[in-house]
């Protein structure tokens, strides 16, 4: 039986702050490729590895989120394996002690920042079907399919992450909200947003996994499309490649409301928001009457540790508004259809996907914390190995 | 043709706190008890007057809300007349110049707030049928009638007041949203709200003109319900007189989110919001999956004065929260099957409603200051005279 040596990368202390490529560190373990006998498990390697930013959220020595922390490498410094980040990724089936599963497929699921996992968990794991043309590294942002919901999920439910308690499920309501950038922004926009041909739709955080998609789909629709993101660079791709009529960098705008009466003289219809904070406060005024705005941003972890409240929520009285959160796995129904509509349009060129893929996994600890400076241009994602 | 003394309340100065009785004073004036040949006005009586919270966004020397502010008094000192403070009213007609009135009829609408007014705006009048079974100042809270769409509202828009803007409407508005009390409690309620039977409900300002009757239809459709208000008073009201199942002082709580897990162990499914601010921020905390928020209250005013942002909107994402803000005027639709329903359960004694009644137009300035320091239990009304 093979013994592999194992890279990882190791969660080093709790922050509070933005996550810096410091927080983590590079780990060496060791590994048996092999799946035990009566483990139902699978022995993987990595292949591409996701970077959201929610799991910043599991960096923070915080239980009252929805998200458990990660653990951290030191707590298990006697063990002969440290336990890595978890992050969702595709990956090759080695050895497999699951039968719906063979070596040599494809999955793509929660695993480990390492090169080789082990995942017992295989239940929230599912088969990719190679497609030439579709690169296996868009099944962690464009096209990643829904859960199975046929599978057993009570099985795994984390204890004391009850939605009694308002802390709403466990994993599986991780797994299946953050895994999914396509089908969010699919469901965000037609589910959430009901959008009419010609009206106004803003979009924050545009160029990133979710909004890309969004605008697009928009643009599709017939709105008319602004979105707003954080470098040049990513302005010229909004407006260059992803077709977005205008786009601006937040970052150069000192009053963000003067932002978007420039870009919205007739007011915004849709708000596709995937940030909260200072950009929501400012597309509340800006908002017309029986205006929609979809909730996806994670702002809950963002404003634990940075807590300013939202001043213009007065707004949705007179204006009517209707202000939505949300997550993809209530819409299962609607998988089909979005991937009909975006594997079509994509074939035929109408949608165009960028990512950000970094060469190796020792770039990982700097490629996440950049998310949080907006270093990444489009999905940002790890490339461990290309088979 | 008789000329008779008038007594007023005008608005002494430009306020930027809860409003003081001071703040108003009694003035005298003369009016001629006659509607001008050729006015199209109509010379009323005035009987009863309303007391709002929205009209303190009146007093504000800011031009920015949907509400323009009222005029001082010495704006017009060369006058003969001063300018009284303006709100809903039941008033008789003791003339008319509009041939769809005549002397003799109860009209409801905006007045001012005087013996006698001369109404130039007579298309935002409605006449009321009197009935027996119901107290003639009813008609500013529970029974409060729709407006008569069918008029031309156009005529009276205020420049500079656009939907355009951003300012939403002008007078209109103002007066669709806010006379009427009872049919805003019901739209917010069945179209807003979404209601199921046995789901949790929690309504605040309570005892106020809404929220009385928000709880009682919430109860009417087998509902759990709990409200909370500013007194024991109240909350004795809420729940011995008015069918709550519980009833809590929030003054009374150092920690609104532990009040309202004890109350909502379960959490809560629809929340009826009347107040915003640190209620809501608590009731975000505390909603269930799927929770609906319907934003009633006129927040806006107040927190242009004091700033409080909402803290834990993101608890919209992973509950799937849909928070909405309404007008009634946008489901008039619905407005025959209010009546019927609410009538019909008012007259068989299942729907009760609390008035507070203050005598004698001197008693305005107190009783409206009052409204802001929870004085009133009830809906705050002014009896001018009876007839």
């Amino acid at each position: 039986m093979a013994t592999a040596e194992n890279k990882q990368v190791v969660l080093q202390r709790y922050i509070e702050e933005a996550p810096k490529e410091t927080d983590m560190a590079m780990g060496m373990g060791k590994i048996e490729l092999k799946a035990p006998k009566g483990s139902a498990a699978l022995l993987v390697k990595n292949l591409y590895l996701s970077c959201d930013p929610y799991m910043r959220g599991r960096m923070r020595d915080f239980h009252g989120s929805y998200i458990p922390p990660f653990v951290l490498s030191r707590v298990f410094f006697s063990h002969l394996l440290d336990v890595p980040i978890e992050g969702f990724g595709v990956a090759k089936v080695l050895d497999s002690d699951d039968p719906d599963f063979k070596p040599g497929d494809f999955i793509s699921g929660l695993t480990g920042w390492e090169e080789y996992s082990l995942i017992r968990s295989t239940w929230q794991l599912r088969k990719i079907q190679p497609d030439d043309s579709v690169p296996l590294s868009y099944h962690l942002g464009l096209l990643e399919i829904a859960w199975n919901s046929s599978r057993n999920h009570e099985e795994v439910k984390v204890d004391g992450w009850s939605e009694k308690e308002g802390k709403v499920g466990g994993w599986i309501e991780i797994m299946e909200k953050l895994g999914m950038p396509g089908f969010t922004a699919y469901v965000g926009f037609y589910e959430i947003c009901s959008p009419k041909k010609g009206e106004y739709v803003f979009v924050s955080a545009a160029s990133g996994a979710v909004g890309q998609l969004v605008g697009q789909l928009a643009k599709l629709h017939g709105c008319y499309v602004v979105g707003s993101a954080g470098s040049s660079q990513k302005v010229d791709l909004l407006k260059n490649k992803l077709g977005f009529d205008e786009a601006f960098n937040y970052k150069e705008e000192t009053d963000l409301d003067a932002a978007l009466k420039r870009y919205f003289p007739e007011g915004i219809d849709i708000y596709f928001d995937n940030v909260g904070g200072a950009i929501l406060d400012a597309a509340l005024l800006n908002m017309r009457i029986h205006g929609r705005i979809a909730v996806c941003g994670m702002v809950s972890l963002h404003s634990i540790s940075d807590p300013k409240g939202i001043q213009n929520l007065y707004c949705v009285v007179p204006k009517r508004i209707r202000m939505q959160g949300f997550l993809q796995s209530d819409y299962l129904d609607k998988f089909p259809q979005f991937l009909e509509h975006v594997t079509e349009n994509f074939k035929q060129g109408k949608i165009v996907y960028i990512e950000d893929m970094n060469e190796g996994l020792e770039t990982a600890p700097a490629a996440f914390a950049g998310l949080f400076s907006g270093k990444n241009v489009g999905k940002q994602v790890i490339c461990v190995a290309r088979d």
